[in-house]
């Protein structure tokens, strides 16, 4: 049995549901990987708890994310939580700010730079700065996973990366966003945007602030790290032509529908002849029924690749909850090890 | 740069294709992989070549699998092939006997013994041992990899294995033959079984003796090796409730179509509430729209897991041809060095 320290920082729905599935799972990382996971830390930007996972953790979820509360250390950092003992694995769930990448991107270096691994669920830092962090990581000899970060549950990553290894994909697609596809779906039943978005936050679907999702930086997010990764580009949020889903009308839907296709936002690659270069865009595209992301409706996400030498993959579902998320990120740990 | 020696067994169209292929994709290996693949020998029953990979390879695709020809040697073995190098990778692509599971076993259980890996395209040494092979790769320290098996450029045991590491997966069902779901496909067309077998002979895509598919034997092999290797369980091909499709009339399917349902031949498992334990079988299934495996036509094949905790992921697509099955051989052995 190995012992893993696991360090998670953020406390919010993901980093939550993050406690509890790794206490709930606990048993079965050990008899089925022989790994024994351990909390060593949860904090966020006030403070957190110094916690060892197989005592406490199970309670953690329910504890308030700020003092006072049993065992709240106000003003915990980062450096207190990775203290003294071997590295483990550095659990990144902040929430995301695309224009700075912090708290992530600091966080992620200062964990890497300590020697040890990082699964991050946030999409912030990822996108300031994939490949420093990347070349932090190699020089380092530790992992940087980013599943959760990536479409979570949907395999992204693993399916681009591993599954495709020695192909050349020439096209990536997908409904990589959970809440504007619910969105859109909910409006081919007639009801405006507007309704329909609050609709979806009444659900918990999307945000109090909406704007990351419905105006596509979160797709563009997504799909600027899996093309970076799969495809060895290397794009920039600013290179992703980005279009969001504000402006969609019922009747746009419907008039598609009359029309056989289904209206989608993806996220989209393609490569051009010349080499690692090409095209990256967010927009919504009107499918036609022999379109593999035709029938993707609801929070269901899918992706498509295109190959070389082994066809078209196509990859859909995955939970699109907090759950879904902490459990992506539970593989990547877990495959870190393997 | 890593030299990594390969030695091909069985000369038929995967065993050639992958010979191309690995040829065709030598720099990209290099560069994306730092992975310098070298095909040390290519052999069947009957004798092979010794070659150096960078020299001669390129044209063993068209040599023929027999003498006389340039630098056949007859009665090569595999003791020959392995020679006094570094381990490297057996590419196992003889023709598949599930009854003795044979040529295959004896090979692989020689190459892992002498410290090799093995990446494995044919499925009858895995059906007849997998459990025996993968004590001795463990024992030595090397990796049996076998997605050629498994439905090849289909990514499954990649997303059963890590993609879903940590999950409990309760369900197991796919579209696992291309050939099967071809010729389904055309009698939906109103053509009968031996009408559409013979055209689907006459193309290439069935074998002559096509009873290992149509009577749902590959599609056994598949299923059993994907969940005891996914679910932890422990079936034996006679463990298989077995039904093929010869006795689909295309009256059934027009029947099935009328009711919205499309008849599909499936490889299916379904977890026990008790434990490792539950029920594997193959058999055609008429299945409503809503299925996610409804839409799958042709020669495409497709995957649903059901999972606990990331919900229902499903994987489609990946070419069914030589050189799919080649790709997903050669995916393998990058992935065995990464």
């Amino acid at each position: 049995m190995r012992t893993v320290d696991l360090v998670l920082v953020g406390l919010g729905n993901v980093g939550r549901a993050f406690v509890k599935l790794a206490w709930e799972k606990k048993s079965l990382c050990g008899e089925r990987y022989g790994l024994d996971l351990r909390l060593k830390a949860a904090f966020n930007s006030k403070g957190g708890y110094l916690a060892d996972f197989s005592v406490h953790s199970e309670g953690l979820a329910d504890m308030p994310a700020a003092p006072p509360s049993v065992g709240w250390k106000q003003g915990l950092r980062l450096a207190d939580a990775l203290g003294n003992g071997p590295p483990g694995v550095l659990v990144e769930c902040t929430p995301t700010d695309i224009r700075t990448g912090e708290p992530g991107l600091a966080y992620m270096t200062e964990a890497l730079g300590a020697g040890w691994h990082v699964a991050a669920a946030s999409k912030g830092g990822l996108v300031a700065d994939l490949p420093g962090l990347l070349l932090l990581a190699r020089a380092k000899g530790v992992s940087l996973k980013y599943s959760g970060a990536t479409a979570a549950a949907l395999p992204t990553l693993d399916v681009g990366q591993a599954s495709l290894a020695g192909t050349v994909v020439s096209v990536i697609e997908g409904i990589l966003t959970g809440v504007t596809n619910h969105i859109l779906t909910r409006m081919g039943a007639g009801i405006s945007f507007d309704a329909a978005l609050k609709e979806a936050q009444a659900l918990g679907i999307a945000e109090p602030d909406p704007s990351l999702d419905v105006d596509g930086w979160d797709t563009a997010c997504k799909i600027l790290l899996i093309a970076n990764s799969v495809a060895g580009t290397a794009f920039r949020l600013s290179d992703v032509a980005r279009q969001g889903i504000r402006e969609v009308r019922p009747d746009d839907i419907l008039a598609a529908r009359r029309a056989g296709r289904a209206l989608k936002l993806l996220g989209r690659f393609e490569r051009d002849g010349s080499g690692a270069g090409g095209r990256i865009e967010v927009g919504v595209s009107a499918l036609g029924p022999d379109h593999l992301l035709h029938g993707i409706s609801g929070t269901n996400k899918a992706i498509v690749f295109v190959t070389d030498t082994m066809g078209t993959v196509a990859v859909s579902g995955g939970k699109s909850d907090p759950q879904g998320t902490a459990a992506s990120v539970l593989k990547d740990i877990i495959n870190i090890y393997r």
